[in-house]
């Protein structure tokens, strides 16, 4: 099974009032995991924008597990679901810097053109899949 | 079954490269919407906190249907899910300026008290739940 | 001297680990401010995009006197700087919920065109300039 | 001159429907550019708030150059101004993967306790100072 891990930082801009990651932030890290595995294979997301294919999330999931706190080392693992067959699927597993799990989740993403159409993949982002799978 | 809507607008800072308003700036929406239904039933979360008892975020989900684009006038519809038992669940839908639903989820919130411990709901947070119900 | 008051609420995503709203977020309560100047004259930014123009932002500045809390209502007070030539000004100062002046700043943007080329604003941004003067 | 470098990549959630990266989230690089020269330095923000002493910002510029766009790889430069006597000052360059300048500014900083009190700063923070200076 192929995953990629990506590692971050917690800034001040992510906490919140409670001393903790404000629960939004976890979208952006699944957003970051998730580029840097597609790099990783070669695959720059701004390339594919560049070649008229967009991946807009279409459904998110978090589940908050312990908190992350400012300045923790955040490590984002992210796994393609390979048994999704129309757009992609990407699950996320979040650790801190004590190798423990805090959050876990998933997003989808349909493939759509630059008019936000739902369209079959192109060539290049089916070898991209066959990888993935 | 209780309902309360609030509403605010997609700033340029809500929105992407896209176009559109970023995925986990709905989070943020959907926060808005609890506190506000809270607010309306007079509970205010910083009261609530001032007495000990936090409600920091143990699941989220968001289902993303039609994008939601900058300077849209966005309705945040919250209801409680009085069938959870431990802590609370608020699902909500997002519609736009045309009615149209853009989005819906839920979050799930267990009570801590200040050192993040899971807690029994005190007595002013049972008669809040009893309303709900 | 032409000025706009609007409204708005420190959310949870506003604040940080100090208990305060994260000095990043004024900007975003400055750009509330001179979005909402320009409508009550009866000038959409996104009308003014869909024409073709667009107002980055070239300069801001911030100053932060006291700080905004979880919950605070904070009225923004914007202002244009009529003095001046090129491009536009705005000055913002913020109250919260006391009236106490807590943060004051400015923002400055130039005319540019979808290219990002400095243009010469059309006639009907000049008549919105001279209102403003 | 003390000069420290910082390197960090513009995502999907800095950017903005203008294509290019909004004017608030620069705020966050540099703080992620005073925070990386102070740990280069030895000096954990987070242990500078461990001993009870704040740095909240007094006071931020940004004067904006040149768009950041998505995926840019930015270079923070952060430079402390040993000329201020009073807190700490931050002088920022941010370029991108050319090399080209995009944004420069600054941030105040007055030292504060827990109450939210100016204080001298202690034996540590002026070591530190000295450093800098």
């Amino acid at each position: 099974m192929l995953s990629r891990r990506t590692v971050c930082r917690v800034i001040y801009a992510d906490t919140d009032n409670m001393g903790i990651a404000y629960y939004a932030n976890y979208l952006k890290w699944f957003e970051i995991g998730r580029t840097e595995m597609l790099r990783s294979l070669g695959f720059s997301y701004k390339d594919i924008e560049a070649k008229g294919i967009f991946l807009p999330v279409s459904e998110a999931f978090c589940k908050y597990i312990f908190p992350a706190r400012y300045d923790d080392i955040l490590t984002i693992e992210t796994t393609p679901d390979s048994s999704v067959k129309a757009g992609m699927k990407f699950d996320y597993a979040i650790f801190n810097q004590e190798d423990r799990l805090i959050a876990k989740g998933y997003t989808k993403h349909p493939f759509v053109n630059a008019d936000g159409k739902v369209v079959r993949p192109p060539k290049f982002l089916t070898d991209l899949i066959n990888i993935l799978r």
